[in-house]
């Protein structure tokens, strides 16, 4: 059983290496050849005050790679107000850290594979889910991309935009001019493009080809005014985005269609519970996600993507799947054991002679 | 992070120990004080010939106790046909090992505090739902009991008989002589009680007060016609008894009546996938699981246990509960702790240092 890190997964794991690996995961699935795991939340009090804990699980298994995988989290959350906003917050308890982890489990032989943190993984499988999009929705000459946020998740959905396009130029705004500063430093170091900070979001989305949102915000974040003829939009939540914006564009994607099988289940008692309805409908509650086809369609040639160069597409990823852990887990493991990096742990202490 | 084994498990956890457990959760469960996390089962096709892969996961919150458990089972399945009869058989591809897992994490920090084989705690949780249900309905002069059964399982329901109820008599049948007399000198040696093997089942069930079915059988092993004043009857299955044996009995308890929550996620061509529906129904259709009050019920006093001295009591055991394992696992990662015992790893390997 191969123990791995963030570091390991980091360093193995490349954005167009994930695009691949899950492009070929969401063809088989939609052809009825990969099986995803509901997404289960438990949701139950703590001693912590205002605070709840949250136990989530999702997973998948994709036979052709011989992987089943399950991701956890295991959080303490709280809703700290912050500005007049209400924020969803982990709070890192387990010694100053958090608490997330993918197990891979062999479809063949039943064995634990391997055990490794999300969080690197996590937010490569949500870049390389808009990197998908983008690269089947976006025009093939976009040039100007403007990217909202400058957080973790909008540093992996920049490595998906360049995985996948040449751009001219890169323009990231976020609320605080010190937080969108210091991203576009990193970003410039990392991977060489040009890459600035601008002030204003109407100055980041002036003439863009692409809007890429990237935020923790719980409200829309692209203005349906921003739309031009040939724009692609991409956001990593539903909140980013409303039915306003929705019906300006002429084709929209939804990650996943598949939310009947996610399963709210909350102890009663269980203080401060987030509304979970966003899920399956706009905040306004005038779009249902199913009205939409999903990524998997769109890979799989089921559901037409861009027909004409001026129209406006739009991937809204709506919900995550387990079964991007089982893409990205079954090639994290490949390249572990190419490489030989991780910590082997003895098989048997994850086996047993004895079953029910 | 503690890695603890079945052997640990073994010598830790008694019987008795793991009833209080139980009971204490149950009580919680029953007033909406603890969380059951569905139980979904994930079948996908393998390359074995006429095998399918499942992996199925259940869970629970015990916020009292302050633990999450997740038991998972990751397990390649055959039908082969055994006498005229399928039998469903998990074939040890692991090295020769089974896969079962338990993982137990902090309601209050988040964090993985244990993992552990989950074949021990499995057969002592199903003897201590029985256990629990024999105090609280069988007589409390019962003094002759029928073990239908010599496996692994029967191995726990004695256990459970002898931690509730003193015995004057046990008799032991099941069809294999071989079976149930090596189980009987291994049952003598540990329990030193008065335990026999009988030659058949109406010997086994003669004069006793409590039948107690502990088979993998899928059909009916306990008979109408045996049914006495004052008897109580207890199985492990729903198979084991049916709609004319539950309209003998003047009171019935099932382990859980939160069927409703446990998902059947069959990918399609999956070949040999086995009927569930005897979870809900029973195999004739005729009798409805929610149509009878439960164990959480029974313990927490909000239905009505034996009434009078010669009615006939039964307990069917028809699907297990996360939450068993919750309970059970913080008795038993209380009692590691105290003895010292089981192997500790580093906590962050099993933490990280950013999140989603």
């Amino acid at each position: 059983m191969l123990v791995l890190g963030n570091d390991d997964v980091e360093r193995l794991l490349g954005m167009k290496d994930c695009i691949g690996a899950l492009e070929t995961m969401y063809r088989d699935y939609a052809h009825g050849r990969a099986l995803l795991s509901p997404r289960v939340d438990n949701l139950v009090p703590t001693r912590l005050d205002g605070a709840y804990y949250a136990f989530k699980h999702m997973g998948g298994a994709w036979p052709a790679k011989g992987v089943q995988a399950l991701r956890l989290n295991s959080d303490v959350i709280t809703h700290p107000v912050v500005a007049g906003k209400p924020r969803r917050v982990k709070q890192p308890l387990a010694q100053g850290r958090w608490v997330g982890l993918v197990l891979l489990f062999s479809t063949e032989t039943g064995a634990l594979l391997a055990m490794f943190p999300d969080g690197i993984m996590q937010r490569l499988r949500v870049g390389a889910a808009s990197g998908i999009a983008m690269k089947q929705l976006a025009r093939e000459d976009v040039r100007t991309l403007a990217l909202l946020g400058s957080g973790w998740q909008a540093g992996a959905q920049l490595m998906a935009a360049l995985a996948v396009r040449p751009w001219r130029e890169v323009r990231v705004y976020s609320p605080s001019r010190q937080n969108r500063e210091a991203f576009v430093v990193k970003a410039r170091e990392r991977h060489g493009a040009n890459i600035v900070a601008v002030e204003s979001a109407p100055a980041c989305v002036a003439g863009a080809d692409v809007i890429m949102a990237g935020t923790s915000s719980m409200a829309r974040v692209i203005e349906p005014h921003w739309l031009r003829p040939g724009m692609h939009l991409s956001c990593i939540k539903t909140q980013e985005v409303d039915g306003e914006v929705l019906d300006g564009c002429h084709t929209v994607f939804v990650h996943t269609r598949e939310q009947a099988k996610q399963i709210d289940n909350v102890m009663k008692d269980t203080p401060n519970v987030p509304s979970q309805s966003s899920r399956g409908w706009w905040n306004d509650g005038s779009h249902n996600v199913a009205r939409y086809p999903d990524l998997a369609q769109l890979v799989a040639g089921l559901a037409p993507g861009r027909r004409r160069p001026e129209e406006i597409t739009c991937f809204v990823n709506n919900v995550g799947m387990g079964l991007q852990f089982a893409a990205a887990g079954a090639l994290l493991l490949d390249k572990a054991r190419q490489a030989g990096v991780g910590r082997e742990l003895p098989d048997d202490w994850f086996t047993e002679e004895v079953h029910p």
